[in-house]
């Protein structure tokens, strides 16, 4: 089965599970194997960390369970907690593997400006109440299209060999009082998208050039770079797979929140 | 001193103190206690039910305090919990009454197209999984604007003597899988909009006409009208006053969330 989930992120210790804590990775072990009275281990497309939100997680799951997929998400969704849910479930193509298949992910990351404390988006949004010169920043995200060795921008607690990735959207958006950075790839690396935020805003604030902020990430040395934005600004909004078992739906609404 | 709040209506009562039980009012009253060292009442503008949220709430309190405004805005801030937050303080023109003032506020009462939870909005919006004639709801947001007598759609627990009530926007806005319903007046009757909107999903779902949806709201008659929707999609997006003391204050930005 593959299944597309939106989390809040809040309430988690990330995606994966933990010997303590809880995670959506277990909590969603726990609800199939509910529906299903059989265990099953859930794979993930994202490892997102603790805070971290979801619009369109996507996962798969071997099961022998005679309920159909529609019976499949009732049940998911009827024993899930109410900050996990189902949002699409259907019979994975054989072979089928959300981690590994060629895919795009697209992260936003949502920065409020303002010292105020705004309530309902406090849980999703850094707030950043110091002046932003956004120009400067647009000519950051400009500078991280395309291919490069992203090393710079990669937490030390990264497993990957291989820091090389590909960025095919790197956007501010201007959305009244909130700056939303859009990053779109085939993958990240540990941590990337809120380093590359962290130093977007140390260039932001005047601390950092964008001249500087280039040899930064040109550097392959993460303390060259700033530091880490804060988890719960970040949400991943959809992934789209190359060959898609997820004809008809649509995550395209998703990111304009 | 008036005050601009927002706040999640989520773990609350309500605005109303009460004998038992969390209210916003209640909460606000301590925090001007702790931040000005002596009690003050706390006034606001609409006291919104349980579950219903704020964006641009008003209160207005008398003090004696020598913290000025600026200050006073961090120190209510920083004894507030989580969930409410003062957006604005400054000093209240001699005389000023947040809740008998001539005022106009805006509510949206958001309603998601669909049967699935979607964990991230689930608090405030109203799910409806069954297919919505927008047309014929729109024809009855229309019929709601201007003056009339609006005891139909007024819960039985209302003090008012007088329910005429004129009706300045009444609008349905087509947001994605949204629709969000936005009404302003200068004034609402107990439940008014969650009422009207019950009802205009009741001609949404095709079991009354926009016809039966005229002469219910003409009935003067509670059970002629619709079930009440409920609390957590409404939120209160603004409030304007005739002589606004918050000159250069804005919640413009806010109801496009």
């Amino acid at each position: 089965m593959v299944i597309t989930l939106e989390y809040d992120g809040s309430g988690f210790q990330g995606w994966q599970l933990q010997a303590r804590g809880r995670t959506v990775q277990g909590v969603l072990e726990q609800a199939v194997k509910r529906s299903t009275t059989a265990f099953s281990r859930v794979i993930g497309a994202s490892r997102t960390d603790a805070g971290v939100h979801a619009l369109g997680q996507v996962a798969h799951f071997d099961t022998c369970t005679r309920l159909d997929a529609r019976q499949l998400m009732g049940a998911l969704n009827h024993w899930l907690p109410r900050d996990v849910a189902v949002l699409d479930c259907r019979p994975a193509p054989s072979g089928f593997h959300a981690q590994f298949d060629p895919s795009r992910k697209l992260y936003r990351y949502r920065i409020l400006r303002g010292g105020v404390r705004h309530p309902l988006r406090e849980d999703c949004v850094l707030r950043e109440s110091r002046e932003l010169d956004l120009g400067a920043m647009r000519r950051c995200a400009a500078m991280i299209l395309g291919e490069h060795d992203f090393t710079s921008v990669c937490s030390a607690g990264s497993s990957a060999n291989d820091h090389v990735r590909t960025v095919l959207r790197s956007e501010l958006l201007d959305q009244g009082d909130e700056v939303h950075y859009m990053v779109e790839a085939g993958g990240f690396l540990y941590n990337m998208v809120r380093i590359l935020v962290g130093t977007m805003i140390q260039v932001g604030l005047g601390k950092m050039t964008p001249g500087e902020f280039a040899l930064a990430l040109g550097a392959r040395d993460r303390t060259a770079a700033g530091p880490t934005a804060a988890a719960r600004g970040l949400t991943l909004v959809r992934i789209a797979y190359e060959n898609d078992p997820r004809t008809g739906w649509s995550a395209d609404s998703a990111d304009l929140r």
